[in-house]
């Protein structure tokens, strides 16, 4: 840790500072500049409080050097972490997964009929949401525990493992049967159920919040390796920023910085980031070219959405033809 | 609520989208322009998800002309709500509040002190935190428990009225003696606590999101009136921007946007909004200047804190001074 | 245009708006709603202000639903705009086009090594800065004449076109030898510029604002061919984001967002977007994925970069094999 | 100058690194650390590239420890700038400025007007459009020429000093009367114009980028004070961010910042920062009671803003009452 102090430190504040470092167990070197004084901490920083030290009026700046993050940390784990869904399907450390299904599961055979649609265009695991986390009080909540029994019901049918949105701790026994637990970009910074799916042995997909940082995100994967979960899954899903024409603007650059940052996979949703079907395709390829483990996309069967033909979600027949080229951008980049 | 239909929309795409929407109960209106058709909807549009209609390949824009929220909104309640925090306090309707007290609670001396401190010079409700929502797993989570009861005793000393925030409703036994409910940034898009804490019936003090907009203020705001508890204020804090030299930057346009928009008390913080004492006073003033139904500030009385003179958190001495000149202000714009 | 008038408006306020709107030529469709009075506006709207009317304090919001662009809009000209940049090397409508060299030119060995170490590689043109554009006045401020002069003799050794950037109007003769004037992202609206730049017949290389959105850099784009210089070409080159991580946030989705809203071609700039140049292979992978026509990528022969082996510009080596990885990439997506 | 070297250079790469520094007449301290190596650089570091050698591999990152700008640096020059705009008007080092008209100079009856309007009302300069930069080419560019020649005549009326946007050096002759030149958003980094500025001896106002950082501001005014010209004013005007409440995001937190870091005046524009004229009184008291040097407002008196009460400008009773105000909010806070 590097503390900068600011030039008008009388040598007084600065001793005292100094003794409360050394209090703390830090070995403190000093480097004495023309208008600067820079402390180099040496020791177990991470009891210091790095935002309360910043904002002391002799300090300039503060900057941690050693990455507050272990677990997730590739330094301490150089090979790739490979998570085994189920079913045979593995993601992490080449092995690539296409997720696809529905944005919300309505019906069984919406349900059964999108799962097949999947399966036969390469998906290898089937998304879909029970419980869903609305803007407002009044908008449709999702089918809950009855979706949950609807995807197992698909599960079963076509053998794909099934991924789902967790809201509420509570809610933990209705997802027995769901191969990955799915947190929202919403609740990636509740730390409290971050900490119980910890306590969990099911893989855990995490969604990067609304706007949230890149070393956010590993620090919320902390939190669930921290209970003793090993299987994270990270999400790219768009962030937000000024630019309206495209629903968050999805930020393909943090798939190779966090591969570089940690061993955990790392998927990219295009459906979500974008809003709309158009862009979809030429993302996921794009999300594949980048060296993606997964994409999660919107695939949907429902008539008001083939009605109009490119609504958010892609139809299963789309969806197949995107596969295939994603399947050879893969090729292209492992060469 | 308006949709524009692009202009390569063929007429049975559109007629299947018009018999689509009269068939969820709404009235049509179309209007042609040379580029565009405009359908205006009339009816409940509740039920209509905008953002699939958005997604659709021949619609180019949807806008809602009324407002998604309606407890809070300003039109069904044109008069300002007062809230009765407890101890004689109210904030909303002229009423202004002031909140400060310490970021967390950690000795019976210090919440004492502190607590006497900010009574002295003029606050209206001690802060503190004991549930602490933390970006690390490693780093200090706050008091917890431990903590409450501190806060209970500062308010049996002192009589003020306590805040402090909440992270998980289980832990709501443990609040029975809090005046108001906090909900922090992190979790004011946690809609499972929101519904809980709406059955509820104390304040609640919502906190913006890290990026969160107006709007989605109001929706979660929303939240905790449609399950019948109508006391929330709502609380600026800053929001995430591109700019480093500030924490966050202070949104205050917010404070006017908000005062037209709905009639619940917007109090602001500009201690986590800004991270240097230095720069709360000028804010806490701004704030003030703008219409704030009340601020919140962190005041401190520990020593690596004093040593510097000039951590985030001002002295006991440093708030009643400023304390003061808010009370000037309140008076030059309340004439 | 839409205008949509808030509830409180009075008969009177209305009728005078219409009226106004009327004496500026435009027929006025009025539909009642019960909270809002929507106004479709027909007829040239292009002499309204929409900002003005926006801050009209009984008007709720304006929208646009025609594009204020023409020129550059792909509705007026479906086809796409195929420029010819000389040598024979085309960019658009499905010419690819691979720009690549050194950030600023430095001495005549260094831009001719590099120029034969890209054409080597595949690429089509030269870039490099003679006119920098600094944040710090005492910072180097390119080569200037003298940068331009050996860009030209780079030129006849290689046969490469070239593009560099104008920052002053008054240099535009010393450009007459450059194939496409290139303007900074801190030019962009710097319509003065972009005015005289349309009474030239040279192309036209415009980046994207540091925080421009998309309707601006066509809006840019836009200036330009008003003055009857149709030779633009478009360049993505992140924008500014909260995130730290990357320099800017490459935002790979405004190419197909730009390719549906017009007929100019659209490259990506990896390296200025990024910084890095570990994420400029993936990023220029991602970029051709996800339907460029054409990348601008950095590439060096000097020793302080070469030194480390992984400045933000790639070595020649380096950018061939990217190059022969984009060049599949565009053969899968071109099936 | 600081540089953190990543744990995985090697000793060769390193030893490159810090020869190459030294060659560069650089002292290099180094400090090892059990996961990084801390260099820290003594000397002249100004002719070093920070993002040159942060892009460089073995590099985790670098922080320049001393300011890059030294003319507008308050270290440098601890008491606040005053500057004589004429007619005995002063900003700065306590002297309040008011700075008001209408956005574009119209018609002789509109400027002189208005002018009488805020003198009446307390305003101490007239600021008025001439040259108007505009998204759009085919959207009114202003009076020009006329459009100066009419503010002189309001001068003359009046006694008021006057404040004008420049966008192209060449204009600089029509300047001759005009009392202090803005340089708008769009044009903050247009460095040739900037020099040039720095060449001329009148006041130059700033307004800060579109999605200018506080420190690029500070550079921008380096530039014009590296010409000579030691007298410019800085202008928070809104910023660019997520929310769309607003129409920029009012960055009121700047005002105190800019104060620590330069002696130069700060004022403040809440018109175009909000876009509404509800929302521009209570800025300007925001912005009072945050410390600036002055506000920058725009009133108007013709029909169709005045017809609805509540444009983006105030009529100049609107704007009478809110000086008044204004000047009891410095009274409070020069207490």
């Amino acid at each position: 840790m590097i503390a900068v102090l600011k030039h008008n430190a009388t040598v007084e504040q600065r001793d005292h500072l100094i003794n409360w470092l050394q209090s703390q167990g830090l070995e403190v070197h000093i480097s004495e500049g023309e208008e600067y004084t820079v402390l180099g901490l040496v020791g177990d920083t991470s009891r210091i409080d790095g935002e309360l030290l910043e904002s002391l009026s002799i300090v300039q700046s503060v900057r941690r050097v050693s990455e507050p993050y272990k677990k997730v940390n590739r330094k301490f784990q150089p090979s790739d972490s490979v998570i085994e869904i189920g079913g045979g399907v593995k993601i992490g450390g080449g092995n690539f997964c296409m997720i696809a299904g529905p944005c919300s599961v309505e019906t069984h055979d919406q349900i059964i009929e999108v799962a097949e649609g999947v399966k036969a265009g390469g998906a290898d695991v089937l998304r879909g949401g029970a419980f869903k986390p609305r803007t407002s009080p009044y908008d449709f909540q999702g089918l809950k525990a009855e979706g949950l029994r609807l995807l197992s019901e698909a599960k079963k049918v076509t053998g794909l493992p099934i991924v789902t949105e967790i809201m509420n701790i509570e809610h933990l026994p209705l997802f027995e049967d769901v191969d990955i637990i799915q947190v929202g970009a919403r609740n990636v910074q509740n730390f409290e159920l971050l900490k119980e799916l910890g306590m969990t042995r099911k893989p855990i997909l995490l969604k990067r919040g609304i706007a949230g940082t890149i070393k956010e995100l590993l620090m919320s994967a902390e939190y669930v390796m921290a209970g003793g979960n090993e299987q994270v899954i990270l999400c790219e899903r768009g962030i937000r920023t000024y630019e309206t024409s495209t629903r968050n603007t999805l930020d393909l650059s943090a798939v190779p910085v966090l591969q570089e940052l940690t061993h955990l996979p790392v998927v990219v949703d295009p459906s979500h980031a974008t809003g709309h079907s158009g862009l979809v395709p030429p993302m996921a390829l794009a999300a594949a070219a980048a060296g993606a483990d997964g994409i999660m996309v919107e695939v949907h069967n429902d008539p008001i959405h083939a009605l109009c033909d490119g609504a958010q979600s892609l139809t299963p027949a789309q969806f197949a033809a995107m596969a295939e080229k994603v399947r050879k951008i893969r090729e292209v980049i492992k060469e």
